[in-house]
């Protein structure tokens, strides 16, 4: 029986006639799978071998890309550094992941610097010329021209259930906590995650004929899982490298690039971008998530002719469930469009629950709101090292995720808010999401978040923190809410108690707002 | 972790809005579940538990389906009985899978009467009606209604590795051959093809809004994976029962099917069938395999406008790969019909290579012809109970198909030919299936084999065995051929040394054509 291990996807689209591209090298994957045998050969024979960690520090790049198929053919572990963290962060993620080797982009020399010192040996720069830096650590290049071309020992005695990979996420409070993912875990989720785009009508729908460029960073859960999807379909992928929205666009025009993933403020940035540059994108594919689609934001999508999918999930659970066209809607109403900035559909074998606060079951009657647990063939086993967390988190093979949503009788997914960012007025949960959502639509909001302020009296009270486009005042908004009121869309008691103005939202590591920022910010003083 | 186990596949599909239809009922996948825990529950207070063999001998029904999951949801092995085997064979599987219950369809009572004696308490009447035909032995809705809606205790301990089924294949000598099937190995292979056809382009795409009606029997790879696939989608499921091609007909058109498999011999049947009714099937997708396409079938669908992929696999390799529109191929083209009649694309984790004689690989050149074997995440450990065959065919995790083919540069298989069906002429591989194509090219051929004939010169000569569809000789066909030879489609040596004409090519239970037979029929006289 072949296992389910990440490096066969490389042997398996080694065979195809698809390739990888970043706008300057085109590579078949023929070629990229030769170039990474000599890497991994190069590597073993300087000892990385079965459960050695290998540090990346890298944007989403061919040398990035080798490393995970590399790492995985010696039975290693990577770790994909979120070079978005505060510098502290991630010395202590890579510490705390026990890396032995750290692979260090150049541009990322700076940032890095710090950590030299700790890999005086076992520290390789990634560079975009041949060169090293210097002369007393190698290059990548250097690597793979000393490797010999053939399937490392190692290779076969992978077992799928062995580690692929670990990934810190943010701490909204503390330390990052650190996930390890089975080979098997990111196999299944990585293609559970095109086969159901593939299998559901949606807008972010894909086949192996697509041009996938992801912009989520690879340390985001490895791109979103396109760094085993993609080449698994033999398809061809563009990888952007370390591209703004600028470099973005004109990858996009010039490698006919029909897919993407991005976060919603990436989308935001690409969009202006093209409004500047008078081009257009109609025909792109967007799988967005991370947090909730501004309707503004859909506003702009459709009009552009862009279509788009919301996928729900996170690095503790990876992915969960992706939006899809509900049946019998036409997928260009504005209904399916609705539809798909909100309701998720589980993908294959996700099971889903939600509980109240007294443990039972909430119906899935697309009102009520409950506490989310999701289970899945790929859920991690807990945080790495960090049993106490764990245990809290994960339970009977369920994840709890700390989400609050709805369920629709067709068996979608609605997320309301994060728990700890939820507002509940009077033992009532206000939906922050629908507020949100509400105040966006205003035409001087640029963005907006609502969090919840303590109160003595009801618990916790909305506030909502608003990043303006044009004058406004908290009247306006009050009154903009009112009609909503009027309208029946909104119960009066979820109107804000107050309106604050920002030039911006914070944002965290990963590109969602800052919520938890935002709740202090709000906080009465102590 | 959520096991990869076939019953969770009912549950998720419970709060899906698809549903089943047989024609006369229409029930959701919600109530199929509670009336398959009903049944569950009911058969464990009988005594079904973990490890309990149940036969069944049925078309494909409601209650089919529902016993499938109602044996995975108490560990029980589910053994689908081939009802096209001959009645000694019939007998020998059941005896030889120890199953402890059998469960028979009304509509067999005389070929399953002869074994109602072994099985005096555990027989259970699958009816059309409520009513169990006679006192001793109840009918399955006798059992459903004294079954209690809840979740069986051994639904949890069943794990993703454990037996789900067995199937007894047709030996072309000696018994049939057991294939037990993991949970895990079903599930991946069944999801596996539907994911394969809606990731690539090909005539017989799918997505979650096709209608399902599995023509092939539930006893041959559980419809080819749709027992599971269809439901896991929340896709609308319709079963023909015993319907020959014109209740088929009448059900594509009643339920407005869109998708339906099948072998060829029974497309062709379809197909007389819309012919003598003038009934169109465009639009309809089939996917076929189980056999090699004539062209002549190729010719039909086409001016039908019906769109077509074909399968490779077997039931001890499960699926292996399935026909796509190669890229840049205008799928209506004749380019993209040919390819999709002959070139199989593996499916996504399944590895595949080719041998000559010395055991050396053979290139994907698109010309050499070598020996396949297959390596997939769901290849099967062996035949049960038979370790002497089982190491014959699987080794090191690889099972060697007894099939010779060649291997395109863009990684798609090309079945030449079975290796003991194959013609060796001097030392060289005659492509029987080539041949057999340009044969069924003739107008008045309506099926044609070809098989190998010893010769004391040659090894082995080509035999032709001809079902003639209007008046020809095999003058007619000899010079049909040499046109081909001068076209330089075809070696002169190829040209079989005799025709041999029949009324109807011998066919086995699974529908193929029994080249072992006609190879006996060619035989000279010992």
């Amino acid at each position: 029986m072949r296992a389910l291990v990440v490096h066969e996807v490389l042997s398996t689209a080694a065979r195809s006639r698809g390739g990888v591209s970043d706008g300057v090298q085109q590579l078949t994957y023929e070629h990229l799978y030769r170039t990474t045998l000599r890497l991994a050969d190069s590597l073993s024979k300087r000892g990385v071998g079965r459960g050695s960690v290998l540090a990346v520090m890298d944007v989403n790049s061919v040398r990035h890309l080798m490393l995970h198929y590399a790492s995985s053919m010696l039975g290693a572990v990577i770790l994909t550094v979120n070079f978005r963290l505060a510098p502290d962060d991630m010395r202590f993620a890579i510490r705390h992941a026990e890396a032995d080797w750290l692979f260090v982009w150049e541009g990322f020399a700076p940032a890095a610097g710090a950590l030299r010192a700790a890999f005086p040996h076992h520290w390789v720069w990634l560079t975009d010329g041949p060169d090293s830096p210097e002369s007393s650590a190698p290059s990548l290049e250097e690597l793979v021209a000393a490797g010999a071309e053939r399937v490392p020992e190692e290779a076969r005695a992978v077992h799928e259930a062995d580690p692929f990979s670990i990934f810190y996420t943010t701490g909204t409070t503390g330390r990052p906590k650190g996930l390890r993912y089975r080979h098997r875990d990111m196999l299944l989720a990585s293609l559970g995650i095109v086969n159901h785009l593939a299998l559901h009508r949606g807008g972010a729908s894909c086949t192996a004929d697509d041009v996938f460029m992801p912009a989520i960073p690879f340390f985001h859960i490895h791109g979103w899982g396109t760094v085993l999807s993609v080449p698994h379909l033999g398809a061809t992928l563009v990888l952007p490298g370390r591209a703004g929205p600028a470099e973005q666009l004109a990858l996009i025009q010039r490698e006919r690039v029909t897919w993407t993933n991005m976060v919603p403020t990436q989308v935001h940035m690409l969009l202006d971008q093209a409004d500047a540059e008078g081009a257009g994108l109609s025909g792109l594919k967007i799988l967005t998530g991370g947090s909730p689609l501004p309707s503004g934001l859909v506003k702009r999508l459709r009009e552009r002719g862009i279509a788009f999918s919301l996928i729900y999930g996170g690095s503790d659970q990876l992915a969960t469930s992706i939006s899809v066209v509900p049946p019998g809607v036409d997928p260009a109403s504005e209904e399916a469009a609705n539809a798909l900035s909100t309701d998720t559909l589980p993908l294959a074998m996700v099971d889903v629950r939600l509980e109240d606060d007294a443990g039972q079951a909430v119906p899935a009657d697309g009102l009520r709101i409950g506490r989310l647990s999701v289970r899945s063939p790929w859920l991690p086993e807990g945080y790495f090292r960090d049993p106490a967390l764990s245990a809290e988190a994960y339970e009977h093979g369920w994840f709890k995720t700390g989400d609050l949503a709805r369920l629709t009788p067709g068996g979608a997914l609605y997320i309301v808010d994060r728990e700890g960012d939820a507002v509940k007025s009077g033992g009532e949960w206000v939906a922050t999401g629908v507020l949100e959502a509400l105040i966006s639509e205003h035409p001087a909001v640029a963005a907006v978040a609502v969090v919840p302020r303590a109160d003595p009296r009801w618990g916790t009270r909305p506030v909502a923190v608003v990043q303006p486009r044009g004058p406004v005042t908290p009247e306006h908004l009050r009154s903009h809410l009112h009609g909503a009121v009027e309208a029946g869309a909104l119960a009066r008691y979820w109107i804000p108690d107050a309106f604050v103005f920002v030039d911006a939202l914070p944002l965290t590591s990963a590109g969602k707002v800052d919520k938890s920022a935002l709740r202090r910010m709000v906080s009465p003083p102590p």
